[in-house]
């Protein structure tokens, strides 16, 4: 993780927060701590449907139908650097990542509060730019965005923003339901998010201008799957669905660890773009690993039962939603994924890692 | 506003974000900018009672009731500093900043999520602090945590969280109702949060400790007026309802500029408490120009037709309420806020500022 803007004074061992003996949250790490803190109780259990642990938590709305709430925090030097994006791309994917937490629940995105602590220095029109690509977004996905928090920052720009979501509860697609038999699916085409970081950070250079286009859209302006979440969920036949946002083989660990299944994932079916090939020189397989373990393609991850395979890749290839891919298949076992190659000897990936600027 | 962990290079113009030539959020201030975003219109209106502008943003819940949506940011250096405040307190603050904008409607607290920008050195046990202080006050309010988001911070402690309640359509407070002829009242005593914020930056060192620990209190750990809310709203007789985060002088302009009204306040009937006047030497009147401008005290400010007087000072003396006291009128005008002397004289308070470490 970037130190920038940090002073840490080693000798000041007065200030509570900053003793340097005991655990600090980079040893610990974000999931260890997610991990401590989920532990507290709820104060009534009776309103909640599901608490931390999934895309959104869910709780009880109107009639049969739930509320679906997730936020999603994006800070300078971490997610985004200002230097090479746009204001309206950032105001778009901070919107665009909560979306696609709705999502993967299989909801409707209905209301949006956004906070942002804004350093003194950045100049107006840069904030501007970043509530339009908000707004922009916000009225494609039929959201509205009612109020929010706007404070200084003395470090970075640091930009929150909480969504509601609506749907029927019977229809709730959960992390939690895998079960051996049932096929694995993602949608579209991963690892071009991470393509287009690195195109960014001046990788690639010799990739052609509308490959890297294509690429560096997919990291700064990724389209969240909401109407392929909410047919898929209407097909009564997802097990579990979740969005991937760390990378394929960081995010199936989740999906086999709360439905207590392991997964095997065909290397070879891996979907990839041809944009992503040609910046790997033609070579598929080399595509397939950065498809792996990139993160923030933004792509749905799914499971369904064999008997509705047929429905499902019809869905994929319907207007206006992206193609859905068989990936592998979910087995008995305790949270292990691995990898099959084409003459079907099986490997365990490396979990890839959030490719944020840390 | 402090510049600490901000590295601002003159030479750099490069980066988009930061040129020096056009206007910058510092120039524009909170408010100034608060006012170009709310022009941004909203996706489907059908949905939404209330946007940006008051305690919370309203929208249509089930039968005839509305679900209310508050977010609160609190950022290191700017709103509290990690050596003088405890980690439980910071927790307790996050959540009760948001129950007062949710008491300042009238409505009944439900579920938060909240987000941590942490940086990597802050101790784990601090951050654990934080968050059993927000589940301690959580519990004590029947709120439900459901989520959130921990991410690292190149720079300051962030905490985002964002609350939503619930109540009867037609009992919700907003700041726009007042008319002229409406008393004005304040609940609790004003000032104790800025003196305590003023004594833990090592001023007044010989106020007495009983009275340093209560007034400390009153800036670390305020209580969120929450019954008091509902049980002025179900009055049906408040007109106007806010919290006081930035200081009487300041908010009660908000309610004028909503409105369309002025107000006189009698400066003799501000509520002081005799630690507050302990602390100001006995002078009654400089303790109530602390609590004219102080911030944080997040007591309810509000106006009531005059015939439902009695009813809400019987309320304010109920068990576990606070005391409510009138203090002024609302007059015809626009916008215009007057402070009255015990000799009938008039004159125009410098609107107080939000005393936070900027």
């Amino acid at each position: 993780m970037a130190e920038t803007g940090r002073r840490v004074d080693e000798n000041l061992t007065a200030d509570p927060g900053r003793e340097r003996s005991l655990a600090t949250f980079r040893e610990l790490g974000e999931f260890g701590f997610i991990d401590k803190i989920a532990r507290h109780g709820l104060a009534d259990t009776s309103r909640v449907v599901c608490g931390i642990g999934d895309d959104c938590a869910v709780f009880e709305g109107k009639n049969d139908r739930v509320t679906l709430v997730t936020t999603d925090l994006m800070v300078e030097e971490v997610h985004f650097k200002i230097a090479t994006t746009k204001a309206e791309h950032l105001g778009c994917k901070l919107l665009s990542v909560n979306l696609s937490d709705i999502a993967a629940m299989g909801g409707e995105p209905r209301e949006a509060v956004v906070s942002l602590a804004v350093p003194g220095d950045i100049q107006v029109a840069f904030i501007e730019g970043i509530y339009s690509g908000l707004h922009t977004r916000a009225k494609e996905f039929d959201v509205n965005v009612v109020g929010g928090d706007t404070t200084a920052s003395p470090g970075p720009l640091v930009m929150n923003l909480t969504l509601t979501g609506e749907m029927e509860k019977r229809q709730v697609c959960y992390r939690s339901g895998a079960s051996p038999g049932d096929l694995l699916y993602v949608s579209g085409t991963l690892g071009d998010s991470l393509a287009g970081l690195k195109i960014s950070r001046g990788e690639f250079s010799t990739c052609p201008e509308e490959d890297r286009r294509f690429l560096q859209g997919r990291h700064h302006d990724p389209t969240p799957r909401v109407a392929l979440g909410q047919a898929l969920a209407a097909t009564g036949g997802v097990s579990a669905m979740m969005d991937l946002s760390d990378g394929l083989s960081s995010d199936l660990g989740h999906i086999c660890g709360c439905s207590g299944v392991s997964a095997a994932v065909r290397s070879a079916s891996i979907p990839v773009s041809d944009e992503l090939v040609g910046l790997c020189e033609g070579d598929r397989k080399d595509a397939a690993l950065m498809g792996l373990s990139g993160g923030e393609d933004y792509e749905l991850l799914f499971t369904v039962a064999p008997e509705i395979r047929e429905t499902v890749e019809a869905l994929g290839d319907a207007d206006g939603l992206p193609k859905v891919t068989w990936i592998g298949q979910i087995e008995e076992g305790s949270g292990e994924m691995f990898l099959e190659s084409e003459t079907g000897e099986r490997s365990t990936p490396r979990p890839g890692r959030s490719h944020h600027f840390s």
